[in-house]
């Protein structure tokens, strides 16, 4: 299996072209960055996914991390040979700085090229990126809530990545019910706070590659009220800091086990107990009773995250079958006459297989690196009606991704596997390892049917679907361009998506409907609008990017990545766009039968 | 995780009032069968899967079949601790006779209660189960084309169980292109042949549950022409039969690897090597040159058991993402102001997912029995024009089981593991080996592309699509009466089924058109053509099933299971069959630039 091989000519295009690298380094705060240094940041990157963290994939699947009791008796964990030493070499080559703020020693980067970066280091290796997500996301929180005195001890050693950051919020009893949360935190005279509690599913929440590890606590007061109202967050260190503010004592926050997982094998997914020895010490993170607000307030970098890990999944087992599709000699080409046998490429299934993979995966790519330059100008801007539009198309659009980019990450790595046939199933292979690895992330970082019911609830019926209003009047803009465009295939592309846009249309007005009359009604189909509005979007960025190839070519460019954009989106419109017409029908569709039904009758 | 509970209701639903077992205890060949018969027959085997196999499951997940070198310095693989004693009790218990023919001590029970039986060995213990289908494929195809001599000899043993069966077919250049199978078979001066070559991915290719192995393997004597037509069928054993008719010597056949695989870890995946030591000794099975046909023969038989896999599989999942949907506590009731916290199964989106599993799973079940019923029909018959409908229904409808129920095997156990949440994607929970085993179903025993192919090519394109027109006329009847019933709900079903229709005439219309000017345009689309006509045939049979409801109901019927079903038909034509617009719409579409594009671009 060869190493990962970033796929720059289509970053390149998304970044430039499609969602346009111009406008966004032409905000104050990206002064220093151009296309050139994009291209370059790109191109490092790239060699670094390939060359040292896809090596370590299939090792970190087939070794795994590990739990062993410490020297002190007490658990922690071990990762996989290789990863200490990528990690040292990942930190020290400022990679995790680079999307961060230049007051903490980041590099200030745009989002729209971190995302492109990040999703590279989930192509190559998802077990190793999530050590990166969660430092993020530590960074992210620290920088949204914490004082400046948390802020100057903390944050210049996450950014450099010297320390690590996780997130406790995950109890037995508090999945995705976050209001059952019952770890608690009691104030002491120095104005720290004693936690005591178990965590679970907490990942990197132990492990050898870095000199702290700083988790982030979801607990409750002793007088907090019941409730996601009464959630604190607190900053509670792996090793506690001395005078000099190095790590020094060990804190009582231990590692008692580890899961053993479907996939993400190289990402140690930990059990940690806090205060089961003494008392574990925290740091309150922002006012008592507003954890859960900072924390909704990261969830759409975690989720725009999560969904470029379906991405970055769904390119690399792409890539490999699209290898594997052209070495594989089986069968005759049934055009031809010789007899001959054949690359499995010329079969029109595998083609059909692998463009189904191609199209899919550069329309949620188009979504993803469009919701980062969003996120740069809801950030950034000067103008403020430019950051609140830019805000409320972030907030409707970052369910919409997360849902659709890793449900479907499920689905097109098991098409990956199906190019393989029989070598498919055989684990030494190395695809099935990406079927297994994106199976989490349609479940973690809110489930699917989380962001459906956000999607549904919280950005389209609270405001009567006025900002989904002005997004499908845009697609209804280049939709009518497509068709006018005078090219038979933008035009066919454009009279497909002009259809799905009238579903769209209507499912929304039942949608809306059904949330206002009757929200239980309204979330049975919360899911199927998710991938109706999601497939729509795709569509209309796969859209776009035709029309940006046709003037390309039309322009003189001979460079064959613009034609073959054109099939890649003809067939997205052909063959995914077309779903949209069931989606409709299923969202318009009455299930009063299925609501009645009794619980125990399922 | 509790055991496997055989879904009887449905079961006996499908097979007396949806397929009808009257007209199949009619047919002379079953005078001794009835209705009260074939439940005592449901309900033993559903106690021995649940009680014997079912407990064996996550066992063989978690240990897996192991090779070692045996006391000869030849492989040998050892079975999971367990199974060799329930195959023992499987064999004893009379379990392998049931569906064989009673001139070879057989029970000779009908098809259409053996596909049900089957169902739940595949459902308890999906990696079990291969022991018995294999062996089961072995008789057949002794049945089919063995001389007397070798069918007095082999058949007995096979019968009872006391021996096992396999099919030596891959080889390492040869997968779905059996015309590069290379295996050489040279004649003796007594008869036999001596084989040479190297089989993979050959399913029970030793174990240590019975005291014999019938290889049947597909090779090329010396003079055969290239190419398909060159294989025939040899009968290898792995002990010679002594002088009494027991095993005596190992034949030249050895284990010499077995694979690590995704799932099915207690089904051994062997490579065997044949002729290594000497040579191997095998009995040519019908005439030379005519093994690929005696495959064929067989075959439908093969491949609507693996369809009944993807059955098995996707009902068992749910049973479980059912139980735990009951059990888990997580939030509250939307509907409800209590604030109590409630199972998941009051919240919306769990329903949805949980009916989305049971609708498709009934539907794919209602197809599976009803192509046992017409294989019953095709074989036992004394009516030759009956006999030839049936087989020409079981012709069309095996690749479209095969297909479709095994492609929905991956979504729907994935969907299972959904339920689970986090749950789900640790191992120890064992939802996630539903998903595992189940993706090997879409590859063995024909690819989805290749049952497409099949379907596109020699069951609709050879006959200009007569047979699949019979198959339409009759839906078109069937939901003009749910139209016209006067039910609100059934008529509701029989409008969306009505519509699907048309989008599955006019998909077949384009498909002719294209299979007939451009063939390889045709395959391109065979596989979305496969998923049309299942979704449809599935929404046709559900259709029935509530309009059978609708009456048992309306006779005075109390039980719950009617209105359920109603429920779940409902549901199928609202979230499933909906489908079927885009599916046309794929199927129609032009893909003269996917079929054009260069090789490398891929």
């Amino acid at each position: 299996m060869s190493n990962y091989q970033a796929p720059l000519r289509d970053m390149r295009f998304v970044i430039h072209e499609l969602v346009g690298s111009a406008p966004i380094c032409a905000l104050p705060a990206y002064a220093d960055c151009d296309a050139e240094l994009i291209d370059a940041v790109l191109e490092e990157a790239g060699r670094f996914a390939g060359d040292i963290l896809s090596p370590l994939n299939p090792v970190g699947d087939r070794d795994g991390a590990r739990w062993q009791a410490g020297a002190d008796g007490k658990g922690e964990v071990l990762t996989v040979a290789g990863f200490a030493a990528a990690y040292k070499q990942f930190a020290d080559g400022g990679w995790m700085a680079l999307p961060c703020p230049p007051e903490h020693g980041g590099q200030g980067l745009p989002r729209l090229l971190a995302v492109a970066v990040s999703e590279m280091w989930k192509s190559a290796n998802l077990s190793f990126s999530h050590v990166v997500t969660l430092t993020h996301g530590a960074i992210e929180a620290l920088m949204i809530a914490g004082s400046d005195d948390l802020k100057a001890t903390w944050l210049p050693r996450l950014v450099t990545g010297e320390w690590t950051g996780t997130m406790n919020i995950t109890e037995p009893q508090a999945g995705s019910d976050l209001a059952a949360i019952s770890c608690r935190a009691v104030p002491q005279a120095d104005g720290s706070f004693r936690i005591n509690g178990q965590k679970i599913f907490i990942t990197y929440g132990d492990h050898d590659m870095a000199a702290n590890i700083v988790h982030l606590v979801l607990a409750r007061t002793p007088d907090a009220p019941a409730g996601v109202k009464g959630l604190s967050l607190f900053l509670v260190p792996k090793f506690i800091l001395d005078a000099d503010g190095n790590p020094g004592e060990h804190n009582d926050v231990y590692c008692t086990s580890i899961e053993h997982k479907l996939g993400v094998h190289g990402s140690p997914t930990t059990t940690l107990v806090h205060g089961d020895h003494g008392g574990s010490t925290g740091y309150l993170i922002g006012e008592l009773g507003r954890g859960l607000e900072t924390m909704f307030v990261m969830m759409n970098s975690a989720r725009l995250s999560v969904g470029t890990e379906g991405l970055g999944v769904a390119q690399r087992a792409w890539q490999l079958a699209s290898e594997y599709a052209k070495e594989r000699i089986q069968g005759t080409d049934m055009t031809q006459k010789s007899g001959e046998r054949v690359a499995i490429v010329r079969h029109p299934d595998v083609r059909r297989l692998l463009m189904q993979q191609r199209a899919h995966t550069e329309a949620i790519r188009a979504l993803a690196y469009s919701i980062a330059a969003l996120q740069d100008v809801a950030h950034q801007s000067d103008d403020a009606a430019a950051r609140d539009a830019a805000h409320r198309s972030v907030e409707l659009l970052t369910p919409v991704l997360k849902g659709w980019s890793t449900e479907s990450a499920v689905e097109l790595t098991s098409l990956a596997i199906q190019i393989f046939g029989g070598m498919g199933f055989v684990e030494e292979t190395g695809i099935a390892q990406y079927m297994r690895d994106a199976r989490i992330t349609p479940i973690y970082e809110g489930t699917t049917a989380i962001q459906a019911a956000d999607l549904a609830g919280r950005k389209i019926a609270r405001d009567g679907g006025k900002v989904l209003a002005t997004l499908i009047a845009d697609m209804h803009g280049d939709a009518a361009r497509l068709q006018d465009s005078g090219h038979a295939t933008l035009a066919a592309i454009g009279a497909r998506l002009g259809a799905s846009l009238g579903h769209l249309e209507a499912a929304t007005a039942a949608l809306l409907e059904k949330m206002r009359t009757q929200p239980a009604a309204g979330l049975v189909v919360a899911e199927p609008f998710l991938k109706l509005l999601a497939t729509v979007v795709g569509g209309w960025l796969m859209g776009k990017a035709a029309q940006i190839a046709t003037q390309a070519i039309a322009a003189g460019s001979t460079d064959p990545f613009y034609r073959e954009k054109i099939v890649s989106a003809k067939f997205y419109a052909d063959h995914i766009l077309t779903r949209s017409s069931g989606l409709q029908a299923t969202v318009e569709a009455d299930n009063a039968l299925l609501l009645e039904m009794a619980d125990e009758a399922f």
